[in-house]
């Protein structure tokens, strides 16, 4: 708690007067209670696509046991999850999209304590193949109705999504055709973010929408400034930072911070990763463009990637700005085969891991504390922002958020 | 004429039905008549800030005796004029702008039969430096005031404008403080764009107003799309080409053409450089840092430079797009001292100055035509927009403009 008044992380952090009553409104006067934090505000998240096997029942023996490991270890550093749908995969025969079994998954995550968020609602690759068959003003109402399909399902379960992927690119991509590029071209960018952002807010006025870009430069800058001058409710800022070629380090980071805080909206690192392997060479421009049969994590790598893990996540956290961080992924193997988890294949923990759960259950955690309330019932508390519980020897009596604007609130308690 | 329903310059060329009649509005039937083209319709452009001194008086002996040679050598080619607005310049003291001198030229230049667009109304570089001794908000005002002024004090002379200069590292550009990157910082690109384009508009709105870039990136293009969706009356879209590195190809040329005409505006070639001596290195990024003590044309330099200007300008003049072509500039030795004129510094004329002029005033040009009107006085004319006079034994009798859209004209005549 020294951090309190100043220090680094002193926006993460919160005090709040409690008071606490009977249930006939007498105060709890001189009482020692024990006050510990349950959960963090600041999404610590991950993508979490193994658990819609997992959550369906489609794993056996020794896979879901070993599936079963892995979460048990994920839900101790997150609070967050990344749940996919790609269009290609969620809704493969028009009109036969899978939210039947996204939905068992979003659910069992949330029954673990786990924020969602839906990726990517509007996407180039991995969009539907069969749009090509329509024309523009079809695929463009396809895309509005998927948004707003979905949004509406999930409404309640996930109400984070990244509504839009990478629309720097989308009208000039120019790998293989498909329908998104056709109609970001005929419309403009700014145009299809908008007619997207307006499906998805009026199928879940309370959501959190978010434009998401691997582009850092000037054009995601410039375009994002023209999306906020036409009015679309952008709620924050998606930045990807997929480092397979190397950690961008703490100077380019905070570069890139500082460039896109000036809007004032929050920032989610939506996608983070850091090998333990070797770096992919840096002449390769789309990283799919690397394809390697094996790409092992060397102990030298799991050494340099538990280093720079450290160094991100405390650059990213110590950023007011910062609202999340997503990893991205959580076992080796994932995208591009890359030796990126904070597990091994065999689902052990690497040094990333360790360290990243010293940050987040240590480091960035109020340690469990016992105070004796006044003659009022009122004790002050303060840590890192979350839900806490208060105990009365060793019973739940009550609980609370600590947020950065509440300076006090009356708990009534059950006896 | 045998481009008049195809080939690649059909979009500069137009037909048209004339009727003459006499003054009495009788019929100058089965009358030989000869129509010859005077101007064209396209801006064939050059800077003309030689002019200034020119125009005021401030020449004398042989420096006035060359500048008059190379105006008139100017005339036979351009009927576009850049006049050089630079604050740091134009205004050295505040409250003292060099309006007179300015006005003076811009009248010359009108007189010898020019379109005039004025150079810039806000930039970053060359700004008034007194504006660092204010605050931003003062800065703000100084900026669109000195618009609102410079374009009403010249309406009706300069009715086209580059409105504001690079503004995609406007608020990123850091070799030293200025007062116009400080409020593009804080306003963010687009706000500041519609402030001075809304200044120039209120003060002049007939004027033609421009968005002028070197920067033909992605950046660029997303910069526009977010002006045109913030509804900024953006007229025309000036792209630089400053090639000291080398010419940049058709193909280049027409990608960049196709990626900016989608926004169906058009586009003006604002500032079009090709040297006839050694290339700039590659690696210089602000062409600016190229500082040499001499930097000579050559003979293979002059021969390549004309076999670029051809490539060149036949390239912009084929696309519809494309309003106006403004060459960077006209004799040796202006920025950077590079030997990009058409003439060399004595005034004697390059190869690309007669390569410029065969295309202008040869390939591009009507030639003089005779025709017999019919018993109802008509004439049926075709050729490449611009303004025409009629004549009949030799005497003009009337004139007329060549544009898209017209079909029919009647002409009274005097007699």
């Amino acid at each position: 708690m020294e951090n309190k008044t100043g220090g680094p992380y002193r926006h993460r952090m919160g005090e709040k007067k409690i008071t606490l009553l009977t249930k006939d409104r007498k105060p709890l006067a001189n009482t020692e209670v024990t006050v510990k934090q349950t959960k963090h505000r600041f999404l610590f998240g991950c993508g979490a696509f193994e658990s819609v096997p997992l959550a369906n029942g489609e794993l056996e023996g020794e896979k879901k046991e070993l599936a079963e490991e892995i979460f048990n270890k994920f839900f101790k550093i997150f609070n967050y999850c990344t749940l996919p749908f790609y269009w290609a995969r969620f809704e493969p025969v028009p009109g036969k999209p899978d939210t039947q079994s996204l939905k068992k998954a979003a659910e069992w995550l949330v029954s673990k304590g786990c924020t969602l968020k839906g990726h990517p609602l509007c996407w180039h690759t991995l969009t539907a193949p069969w749009l090509l068959d329509y024309t523009n003003a079809e695929i463009l109402q396809m895309q509005l109705n998927r948004i707003r399909r979905d949004v509406a399902n999930f409404a309640g379960v996930i109400d984070i999504w990244d509504v839009i992927n990478e629309v720097v690119i989308m009208p000039v991509f120019n790998k293989y055709d498909n329908g998104i590029t056709r109609i970001c071209r005929e419309l403009g960018r700014i145009r299809l973010v908008r007619e997207v952002f307006r499906a998805a807010k009026k199928a879940n006025p309370d959501a959190v929408l978010l434009i998401n870009d691997f582009e850092t430069s000037e054009s995601y800058e410039i375009l994002i400034e023209g999306c906020l001058e036409a009015g679309i409710p952008i709620d924050a800022i998606g930045i990807q930072s997929h480092m397979h070629q190397g950690y961008w380090g703490v100077e380019k980071t905070l570069e890139i911070l500082e460039r896109f805080s000036r809007f004032k909206l929050p920032i989610h690192f939506t996608e983070n990763t850091l090998v333990s392997g070797h770096l992919m060479p840096p002449e390769i421009v789309d990283l799919n463009d690397y394809v390697v049969d094996s790409w092992p994590t060397t102990p030298e790598g799991e050494e340099r990637q538990a280093r720079e893990i450290v160094l991100h996540y405390k650059t990213l956290f110590t950023h007011p700005a910062v609202e999340s961080i997503t990893y991205w992924n959580f076992v080796d193997g994932g995208w591009l085969g890359a030796p990126a988890g904070l597990l091994r294949k065999d689902g052990t923990t690497k040094p990333s891991y360790e360290e990243l759960s010293r940050l987040i259950n240590e480091e960035w955690w109020t340690h469990e504390k016992t105070y004796v309330t006044d003659e009022n019932g009122s004790l002050i508390v303060s840590g890192f922002l979350g839900e806490y519980e208060i105990y009365a020897k060793d019973a739940l009596i009550g609980g609370f958020q600590l947020s950065r604007d509440d300076s006090e609130e009356k708990i009534i308690l059950n006896s």
